[in-house]
């Protein structure tokens, strides 16, 4: 009986809530909507705004590519130095060599977006290329950038200005590393209160990195199996690993489903450089 | 002694239970076929009736496609819609771009139909076009439409209500998601009860993204290896993360064992057109 | 101290009963070998009878196939036909279709044989057909047929009587499904008993389907990496999936270590008409 | 406090323990040893001695081996046979056929030897024979053998007793089943003693087994992503699986960290029968 | 009530630890950098040296290989010998012969470089060589070395000498192994002073075999889907067998969420045997 009652007034709840939320939240989900018919690609925007699409490819090229003569596989450096070009107001071109340091790939692309759609018609028209239709696709990441939910100046002011407080100051980063990130039924459904806490002992060990690993965010879950894409950049691979050894020594950890599988570690050269160093 | 006289009980209750089973219960059954030879496909119908089959049929491009003339392959676009309007009476056909989005896929078809067995012919036939002939089937889940059992006008009339009381506003839908699911044994041996508790909860947060999301639901339990098929259909990705992490942030998700892999992401495209984006 | 004068009396015990086992159990287990030599192929007999041994092979086209001229894949069927007559006296050979409605397999065999080297020899001649020269197996099952154990007469008087109270009235059943299953250490760690008890859980739910969905049943620990093979044929789907979420609403469900994985899903054919319908 | 003297105790054990460490223990592994150069194969020696490594490989023919001239093809067998001759003074060689009953393999290796420099070497020369060059390797268990540690004569007397009272008394055995096996890191933190508890309950119900089944073991912990590899040969697959059903139901199964995975089941022909039966 | 003050308290003490960790931790961190520039190879120091970068890559032939005429494998040893050569101030390179002994490579080097970006370099000229065209990567491990953390004269002083009390003197060894090793966030959460004493306790067993094993750790976390790659070499597979079954039977190894898979086993020989055993 106790049950029913308790169930009842469950219900009573449900239904005071519904309207509410058809009027308020359908709002908040409208607001975030980037306006991505008015914006052009720049660099430095693109990379900090929220709302963009990244979309990241592996591939890995297949033994046909060594049959391709010498100078057809060097013109394909400029091929698709082209191809990028010609969608440069649609998408932001990354290549990276991974060659020798992965087992899965040779190279990958970041691709950054306002519209996803666009991105896709870019990566089609790369696998249309000689160097694309050579290469097999072996993962891709889907995700989007969203403003910062945790350590915002309202919710943590302190830890929030130790992030502005520090920048990158060594060398050019040369390796960049990707790592996707699945967290578990246990995470989500914890409150919002109990994951600040986790985030703030998840961001301490990570200022004293700020000067020598960049870093930055994707979020993917129902875009793609995985939650979030964390992407870094560094010049410091012993650095890098110590920061890695930090985020795996917090509870936040308990809750990670899958931490990389694949991590991705290759080197930052730009676009064509990446597809000569695989023509040679 | 006393498990013994309690298995005793049990049996005998058993005994009690037996004949009504083979009575009721099958009548039940047979009360849920569809009377499939009376019905001719009509789009608006066969997406909204209970007692259709679905088979989604995810494929990737074989190496050996761009060797074929590119005249050859653009032809496959009407080679296609010819096999498409041959089986119309039969199966609705609906076909969507992956590639660029997705690893192991390049493109999907969903079929829809009264005979699971004319599902499987069209698909056959698929198979010896030109393009079937030289792409691989990465995946294939098979499901059936079965009328609400848990959100009715019954169980749960304000969040049922609520339900109805919105509908898709959005610019046409340019994007599609497939998450096949599976469940625990743990939730299977919930009551219904506590089943239909849980899916209140997961109903609640879905309402405010009626607007933005479209949904459609196949049981899949035996046919396939997984429970359900959830079919999406938005313009807006970011409603559909922020959608997906509330559903990731209720009790319901720990009981699920597989939750996409694959999570599909594709756009939406007449077929003709998503053959000829694969032939450029 | 204690443990080790319990250990003591363990070991007595040991001694005290090998012996006993020594004679005993060898018996039990000379007396299950069916035999083999004394019998000849009759359908209705070897999908009765223990001691029978089911191979379950899947097969997946290569490309090549369909490289083959047009003819040459018809006169396939013929040859299969032929191979199958020339070994009639030792397996029986049934053969579903897949195409369609799986990602690994386009067809499928079940042999029965007394002898499990005879139902071999008929896989590797058929390996050097022209149709089995351009497939490759996906997967393998092998099991073998044994008498009922739990719901016995003896043990489950009235479930035993609800099984054979009914049989199958649906229309020749047009799908079949093959479903693996592997239960965990903690289910054959569980007493007789108590397993009886779980499997008459299993049974009640069952005994409304017998009308629609045939069953039957081999045994794998040991031949292969699962406990069993379950294998169903039913022209109602529907009514399949109703009767697998029940299955899936019991107890036993949570001893469950592997249930399908794959879950093979086709039509039944004839042998000549699968092949043909793989050649058109 | 306390923790912190508890640790210091703890130290100072092991710095008392250190010395006496290094010199016994090392002179227990040496003694391991076998004296690989003074040996000779013999195969009713090499496969009862420890100290002899065992190294299984599994093979599956590519679809190229069917495009090799019939004749050719016979004639690997003479070319197997030979070179197993040429090593016969370093390897004992046993040649399985699985094509039929396995998914993944054709035909499989066991060889025993002293040293296992001379199987990788046997084995090398093996892939450059014709049928070498046309199969693909799908599995390899490395694993030696050692004294029985268990039940032992001082141990477990009346079960060690057991164990020699009853030998092989089935016709010559036409099936070989090779399971691999990995053990919790529960099982091997348990004390010696608890683990021969459970190894007296595990040889218990294998006694009545004796008659119909031969086992043999190889030990791979390090050499391998296993523990065990567990080989059989018989003739009665009804008992074994009986068997087998018995070592699932017992406590141990419960530190099973894989049992099988592949198991592999083959039949038991000499060598050249083996090629033979795989090149008609 | 009380929650929000304790979570107060801690925000004060994250505010209170910023500017420190700023300062202090990045020096740390900065100071771990090796002199890369610096440096030329020379074994003996780089195989001991903190700061160093070890790239692991199993390569699998393909069956193309055995198309190429005999004499050009057999000059892809002198090819490979003067890429080394080449590459000789950069990097060290060592290579091992695993066909035979394992399933998915037939062979796999360890490069060692101060700089990564060199190691690529070599890898990525090595794939470009008759036999690197020929062959498919089937795995790569990166890490690099650390100072000890754990088992110092500080932290453990008995230990600490008991690691220098002894080397290896057993014949020069045949035998590498690899196994990559990835640890619970269970053991990462664990106190420093918790994980010293496992270690402890992992490093009591492994003194007996510090005469017949020589071992090398690399760290990974971050660089790789692992935490650590061990390395060892013996001539005596009989005591590796015992020493990881001493350190399996210890606590640590309930942490373990990877050890191995793969475990690789190869054997010892200069970079032109390698080459000219896989020519033969």
């Amino acid at each position: 009986m106790r049950r029913l009652s308790i169930r009842h007034l469950h219900i009573t709840l449900v239904a005071g809530t519904i309207a509410a939320i058809m009027t308020m939240q359908t709002a908040a989900v409208a607001a975030q909507q980037p306006a991505a018919e008015a914006m052009v690609i720049e660099r430095s925007k693109i990379l900090t705004q929220p709302g963009v699409f990244g979309v990241f490819t592996m591939f890995k090229l297949r033994p046909e590519w060594n049959k391709i003569p010498a100078t057809e596989r060097m013109d394909s450096a400029a091929e698709v130095a082209k191809l990028i070009e010609k969608h440069k107001d649609n998408v932001l071109v990354d290549l990276y060599l991974t060659r020798g340091l992965e087992t899965n790939s040779d190279f990958f692309f970041r691709l950054n977006a306002y519209d996803l759609a666009k991105a896709q018609t870019f990566m089609r028209e790369f696998r249309a290329t000689t160097i694309g239709k050579n290469a097999d696709v072996s993962d891709t990441l889907v995700g989007v950038t969203k403003p910062l939910n945790y350590i915002t100046k309202n919710n943590s002011p302190d830890l929030n200005a130790g992030l502005s407080s520090a920048t990158y100051t060594g060398d050019a980063p040369r390796y960049v590393i990707v790592i996707p990130i699945k967290k578990s039924a246990e995470w989500w459904n914890l409150s919002f209160e109990q994951r600040l806490k986790e985030m703030e002992t998840h961001t301490l060990p990570t200022l004293a990195y700020l000067v020598n690993v960049k870093r930055k965010l994707y979020h993917a879950t129902g875009l793609d199996d995985i939650d979030f894409i964390t992407y870094f950049e560094t010049n410091d691979l012993i650095a890098f690993n110590n920061l890695l050894i930090s985020l795996a020594s917090i509870p936040e950890n308990k809750y990670h489903v899958r931490w990389g599988n694949p991590t991705t570690l290759g080197t930052i050269l730009n676009p064509e450089n990446v597809i000569k160093a695989l023509s040679e």
